[in-house]
């Protein structure tokens, strides 16, 4: 009900922070898709921690052990199951904050809901470590999505105040992007940069947005209402941790606009038809339109800051500060990009094996 | 996969705008509780069409026939169903249509998944009347919260470019806002009527973005990553046609705001914890934290405008334009408040049915 | 979480006996399959009460009235919805019953259960009365595995101690078996119709078995483990009242026999793999082998008997007896021979939908 | 989709049987139940081969790990996961039947299904070492069913053609019944071992049955068709390899007996309703009805013989025989026996999570 996402795939994740292990499994894939665990590894570097100066200096190589589903570079037909052991873990640093919760952070309402039982060390199973398992999961679906075609790009669309070039939706060429800071705008990737610097100095943290492209999806995935692309996606995107808002095409510009601006006019291309704009990201109805599926996840702050905060002992029952110790991103933005283009990978796969075939109308 | 939501309750939509009805069927409610169908009505009235100046003339009653589910007042413990006839339907208006896509609409997608066999009059199952039925799930849910003490209020944040006045996030008093036009500053409330007036004379549209508040929500609801309240809420709010963005708390402006703004710092008061502020919108690793739970969705200006758009005709291959005839709302979103009430009524409720009793560590 | 069922397409059913209305929603079906709604009637006039001496002299012509989901004799993509108005209600003749629950019905269960809100009118919604929603879900369903090659087939194995002659489970010839009392064997037939008089006559009741075959199903359909054809039809067929064993091949009979005669060898035929025998009923691992797929299910005797019964005023608190007036099947299993079917039709149906295409080695 | 189980809880099983580990996630549990891992090892030890002459000599410990779920005993809210490597596989004594089905078993439909990419060492997913996560999954559920009063017990009911003694529906007791070899009349028991081991010298194997009680278990458990508890247990217990059939109650039979018999007379004891009898196995309509609930399944003889059969090559096309070398039980009821309660543990306390509590009429 909690930690598990799919209609026609079923994912499920599990492990805390400072527990055993962190992993997944991946049932309901098909057999004979070709597995490339190099290229998956590279995928998962992206998100992996302490690289450089913006991400937390714990440092975990996050090579997931497959333990099932996997033979010969293949899948099997069998669920796919896969664990990263923790290594680098070091729970004495969440001692003293046992009984205060961290603003931000979900150690409150994980004690309100489980009572004093959960696992509160490093944020436990709410920890941002578990988007490690999402990533081998969503690694593969863009790997499976790559060979039909389907391309997933994004960038940093802003960190605090700094923006980086809009893309043009109709033809967003993200390819060229750099990875290891995936942002078009050089002078832009700067002044991100030295924003989230500034912040770590200040012993604070700062949010920003990710921007996701998934190209090459033919038009006619996704299902009316409930089942539409926008609530399928949602519903991943919204599991990775900080997630406070996510727009789609022109997202909450739309307000603004009225319908003869809005709307996305067709026209026939070489007897095809195409629209003119990209104004709804790629999806109407819930259904895609062949246009690029496009959205925006906005991410707040990293909750764990150096600067004192207020808070409360709930041993004590008194009011108390804290200062958040431990080693964290001062902006979990870049690290997040790789996690917001697994979560659209799993989603997108996933209607992509729910699509049944329809008879055309003669 | 569809038409259908819910975790614990099991929600199933049917119909198109112009077939013989439109219904719900609710299964996975308890037995006992009470239904006050009068109330339903009144809740369901504010969705009605053909009220006033900003909504489609097509008149329909909108009063719905309880098949199953009710016996003398309560909640049997049958899965409850409801239809509505439509009364009202002059299919003839959408003929001309039938081969060329309206822009920003469902209706080229709808061509492509279902082959040419798809409902396309005035819609189909894609069309807003289906959310006539999402309010009999959603008002009955509404019923069943308040009997709890949990009540949800919104209003209309922002049409075009004209906003409402802000809430305070911790104590938002929405109780008084007049329910036929919801709008907290009567001065902004006359300014986004003439922004739909405007539209309307230029035979156009515009959209506009409606916040809800779900007040005196326990905390401890929800789950960890994809069954999150942020999830399970997104993934019925985006079922909602033309919603195109979805915020919690501070929604996008969590992009902006340092960790030491953005999060909410606890005290005690009266011996229980209470966050000072409410910039996550009452929500924290997926789980409520007892502040009131706030969201933001954003619709877009409604697709059916009198202004001639161009499209294409699939019958022979070749660009052409259309007005679209008919009668259509120029602003979907004085209509669309309740039915975002609903499906967070359906959202919350799902989320309340589901939690389980812990344990309290002594 | 009651009602509904399946993976792939979603069917929910409602209505109680003596509501205003029983009926389901199919959701999650392609678009474009033909539909012929004659040979629906012919279907569930299979199943309709009133038509012999082993029936029910309650009358309902069950003609649904469908609200969506079709168009010009075609699936339209959207959500299927039909409904059957209760015309010949006598709820008075439960009036007495309302406090003593009739000894092997739900009266009592459902008492329990929904606190004395349950509508117990003819059992509400426990009713066999609501296999006719299913057998119009499982009638369209049949006539889209027709048009896949695939046919359905049953006859009654027993009724009390008669047997009808055993089918060649590699080539059972069941198509003309007479569709009014479905039975190979003319002597058995009459013996079995006896054995329902006397019954009748002494105010009892009796149970029987009903086995179904699937043929033409191709090898490869279904999952492993709790996915598997045997999970999924046994989900489906334990949802029919009165079901109190489902055997699948050679059933109990596997118990006794060794393996070395259980097993199922193979053989080359034109080149293609063939089982020479089929103690399996087609399924291994849960998987199709491309043999007719066999099952059987056993119904109980009708409950509802005019002999004196020993219960319970719940009331009062007292014992008593009582005696079941009312219209009821001496012998439920005749008409639960289309309701089988129906139950097949959908678990299989629902199984091909999810069957995803894949590579072969090469 | 295939090795996932679950309503509320949410049960994901994967490995294969010389892969490097079989194990599960157990999402959905409440926080704050105990764990006895000690407890949770001797019911593991009742599964595990190699203990005796009518098992397997494939010597593993069976030892689970838990990477997840668990801290200082008590659950703690987050999906439990749990994985049991592989240590003593074998994988060469599969070589040479890559290419020739084994009757009986899953190997020829995996085939199909899979297109030769399926890991088909020791039938791989198929094996029934799957049932080693089942049972951790199932042991901790039937330690949290004992918390609430709830007990499982079984017994054997038959193997080929010996039986064992009836149980009394009512007051079953089984508690006495020894764990190594649970047959309540020993000279049953010794004849049932001699059965076996007559099988095993004649190179082949037998069959039986499991008949399983739920014992404690309140009234009003469970829903209404599909949720039926019948069609809950159905749906997992068919998951566990070589199952053919279930019964409920009086199970196959119910076609004999009249409704006079067949029906359980209600009395009053104490002030409290219960059946005097219980032939319907402690379950009406889907729910419980506060007798015991019991039921048998049947498996088939384990499908690995020695002695010879006909098979067919798939690479060369012709066909063949072959002898299934390698370790095998010449009879698996008897370490079928706690998996057939894992099963039960995991649908009973599955029914319970979902159980919402009903306001009672006044």
């Amino acid at each position: 009900m909690s930690s598990t996402y799919g209609e026609n795939l079923k994912l499920s994740i599990f492990g805390q922070s400072h527990g055993p292990a962190i992993g997944m499994t991946l049932d309901g894939i098909p057999a004979g898709l070709p597995v490339d665990l190099e290229k998956l590894q590279q995928f998962l570097s992206r998100r992996a921690p302490g690289q450089n100066d913006w991400s937390t200096p714990r440092k975990e190589e996050d090579r997931p052990e497959f333990l099932g589903g996997l033979l010969d570079g293949f899948t099997c037909g069998a669920p796919i199951a896969a664990v990263i052991y923790n290594k680098n873990t070091r729970s004495g640093d969440y001692d003293n904050l046992k009984n205060c919760p961290r603003p931000g952070h979900a150690d409150y309402t994980a004690q309100v809901k489980y009572g004093g039982f959960q696992d509160a060390a490093g944020g436990g199973h709410f920890s941002g470590r578990l988007t490690a398992p999402l990533c081998i999961a969503g690694g593969l679906c863009k790997q499976w999505l790559e060979e039909m075609g389907i391309q997933i790009y994004s960038h940093i669309y802003r960190i605090g105040g700094i923006e980086d070039d809009f893309i043009d939706p109709v033809n967003p060429r993200l390819q060229d992007v750099p990875l290891s800071f995936p942002v078009i705008n050089a002078k832009a990737a700067k002044l991100m940069q030295d924003t989230i610097a500034q912040a770590k100095s200040r012993g604070d943290s700062i949010g920003g947005t990710v921007e996701c492209v998934v190209a090459g999806l033919p038009a006619g995935i996704g299902e009316p209402m409930f089942g539409g692309a926008e609530s399928r996606i949602a519903q991943i995107v919204y599991g990775i941790p900080a997630v406070k808002a996510l727009e789609f095409g022109v997202g909450t510009d739309a307000a603004a606009l009225p319908g003869s601006v809005n709307n996305d006019p067709y026209t026939l291309e070489n007897g095809s038809v195409r629209p003119l704009t990209n104004r709804c990201g790629g999806i109407l109805g819930g259904i895609t339109n062949g246009m690029p599926l496009i959205f925006r996840a906005t991410f707040k702050a990293t909750p764990s800051i150096a600067t004192e905060q207020q808070t409360v002992n709930l041993k004590t029952g008194e009011n108390t500060t804290l200062q958040v110790k431990g080693r964290h991103d001062p902006c979990i933005v870049p690290r997040a990009v790789p996690v917001v283009e697994a979560a659209a990978a799993i989603a997108v796969y996933d209607m992509i094996l729910g699509n049944t075939q329809t008879n055309r109308r003669k």
